[in-house]
Parts: structure tokens; C-alpha cells; sequence
């Protein structure tokens, strides 16, 4: 197939793209700066010229987002805004303008993460995003059909607990090849309006 | 207890309002026009205004809330960006401004809806905004304590099954007497970061 990657750069955007590649794929990489088309998707024009630069699709990945971390006391009305912009916003509009880019069986796999589920203090707009996300990925498959559109949502990447363990105490990590793992069942997979959590 | 009531005016706000009365509860209004109170709760300014006016309060609830309806093929990123702001950050800035302004054990009581776990076509955008309030409400929930955090997420009201039947078809409705029951466990019982699902 060949698969539009958004969020290329990040941690698990570069997993994916290997992973992705691994399986025969083509893969078309989208980021801010450093993929092979340069857009940032929380920008709607962008979106539009991203879906016409990158030519026929027959699926779209997403690891991209972005939401402020900051107890609810030190939030602003402009964080929980960012974090809607940075998450929720640009992920809808790969669905939203996709429908018009991607193949008729074609399928979206956005990201969400195990906030959206099990909070943690200073996650209430990581939270807020996640669980708009997966609303919004339920109520989307229901209207797209016979494309597809799932969401990824998992706990903290192993190859992350350097930097985020003490954010997640007790909580089990997960190896991003198990999450790469779920971005495949659901590119290759028929599910559609599903939540992985993993 | 003396409770601010947002969203008055409404079907649900009315009826909450004589619900909670009932209850030998005192009752302040607010509502963009027709309440005690007169705020525009999307508008933090507003917000702040609101509780400045409000005085001591034991407990806030929410029934307002406004997002559009339309196929996601004709919903525009400006839909979602209304849907955000119409019912979800208006809602974040009644309890994140009402932490300091409400009793030490009060509580806030937003409102969500089914269309948070079970879709129907039109509804990307409700469905998108009630998953974000859940998600927000649980992760609130655990920064915020010993005040609480519920939200009620009702299905059609069966009083409003003559205007919307045809868009909950076979759903069961559930009459604003049993919401305006949760809203009371909400407020008056000790529990948090609940969603109250009827």
C-alpha cells in the first residue's frame, strides 16, 4: 500500500516508518521539518496542500500531537486551545480532507494515548484531546464507510521511560514494536471505528 | 447548598432548576440572557466575571453546551473549532476558575452525552466534544480533590423525542427525571471523576 506518515520525525513516527517499510509499504513521510513533504497538519491549508502534494493513498498514519503538560491551577484557557489545535484539530482534518484523497477501502489510524482512560496529575488537556480523539474516531466510521478510521492509544513507550517514568508509576509500558504492531492491524486489518488500546 | 446552575435556560437547565430547588437547594442562574446571571460561559473573561458576581458557592453545574450537526463531509475545521469551544472549553474554565472560588469539598457537575460512545451520523463534532469533557472530568477528578468532578452523559431526553427521534433511532430516551436524579448523586454524594451514563 501506499501510506501517508504523519508525525514522521517523532519517536514512534520513525518506528513506524520502518516498521511500516518492513512490511512492503510505501511510505510517504510528513513533518513539520525533516519528512519527504514538509507540513504542519494543525494548519488546515496545509492539510489541503500535504493530501494534493502527496498524490494517490491508500492509507494515512498519524503519530503526530502535541498538548502542554501543566497542573490544571497553571493551565490557561490558551493551553487547553493548544492542546485541542495540537492533537485533536490536525488529526480530524486528515480524516475530514481525506475522504476525498484516500482509496474508496482506504483507512486513517490516528494517535490517542492511555490518558484518555487512566489520568495522570498535569495530563488534563493530554486527556481531554485523547478522549476527543477517540469519540471522534467512533462517531467517523460510521460515516465513512467502507473506508476505515481507527485510533492507537497507548500507555507509555518502554523507549520512552527514561525521560517519562516518574509521569507513570506502576503503570506498565508498552514496546513501541507492539504498538507498530496495532498501526498494522489496523492498516492491513477491516476494523473500523476501533480504539487499540495497548 | 447554594449551587450556580449554567446553562438555566435550556430544556435540562429548567428542569434542573426546579429539580434541585426541590431539594431545599438554593439556586443561582446563569445564562447568556434569561438567568440571575447573565454570562457568556465560552468566554473566560466572562467566566470570571460570572464568579466574582456569583459569591459563595458549594457546587457548580452545567447544563450548556452547543455544538453543530452536520456530515463530516460538510463540517469545516470552524464546526470542530465551535463544537471546542461551544461545549467543552467553557465547561474546563467553570471548574478550572472554580477551584479557588468554590467550598473546599464542593463539586462541579459538567454535562456530556451518548453521542461520546455511540455515534450517529451528523455527529462527529458532539461526539468529539463529549469524549473530550469524559476524558477531561477523570483526569480533573484526581488533581482537584477533596473537591469533585462528575459529569452526566445522558441519551436523547425523552422530552425531546419529538424534535429528535429520527436521530436515535431505537434508542432508548431517558426522561429529564432520572438526569436531573444523576445530577443530584452528583452533587449531593461523594463520589468523582464518574461518568454517569443513562
Amino acid at each position: 500500500m501506499r501510506i501517508l506518515l504523519a508525525g514522521a520525525t517523532g519517536k514512534l513516527g520513525a518506528f513506524l516508518h520502518t516498521a511500516l517499510a518492513d512490511r512492503g509499504h510505501e511510505i510517504v513521510t510528513v513533518a513539520r521539518s525533516g519528512g519527504a513533504l514538509r507540513y504542519d497538519i494543525t494548519d488546515p491549508a496545509q492539510v489541503a496542500a500535504m493530501y494534493q502534494a502527496a498524490g494517490e493513498l491508500d492509507a494515512v498514519v498519524s503519530a503526530a500531537g502535541h498538548v502542554p503538560y501543566r497542573t490544571i491551577a497553571e493551565m490557561t484557557p490558551d493551553d487547553y486551545l493548544a492542546a485541542f489545535h495540537g492533537k485533536v484539530a490536525g488529526q480530524i482534518e486528515l480524516v475530514r480532507q481525506g475522504i476525498s484523497r484516500v482509496a474508496e477501502r482506504g483507512s486513517f489510524t490516528l494517535i490517542t494515548g492511555v490518558l484518555a482512560r487512566e489520568p495522570i496529575p498535569t495530563g488534563t488537556a493530554a486527556s481531554m484531546a485523547n478522549g476527543a480523539i477517540e469519540a471522534f474516531v467512533r462517531a467517523a466510521a460510521i460515516e465513512i464507510a467502507p473506508q476505515r478510521v481507527n485510533a492507537i492509544s497507548p500507555t507509555v513507550f518502554t523507549e520512552s521511560l527514561d525521560a517519562y517514568a516518574d509521569f507513570f508509576p506502576g503503570m506498565e509500558s508498552v514496546d513501541l514494536a507492539r504498538v507498530a504492531q496495532a498501526y498494522i492491524r489496523s492498516v492491513e486489518g477491516a476494523q473500523t471505528g476501533q480504539i487499540y488500546a495497548l
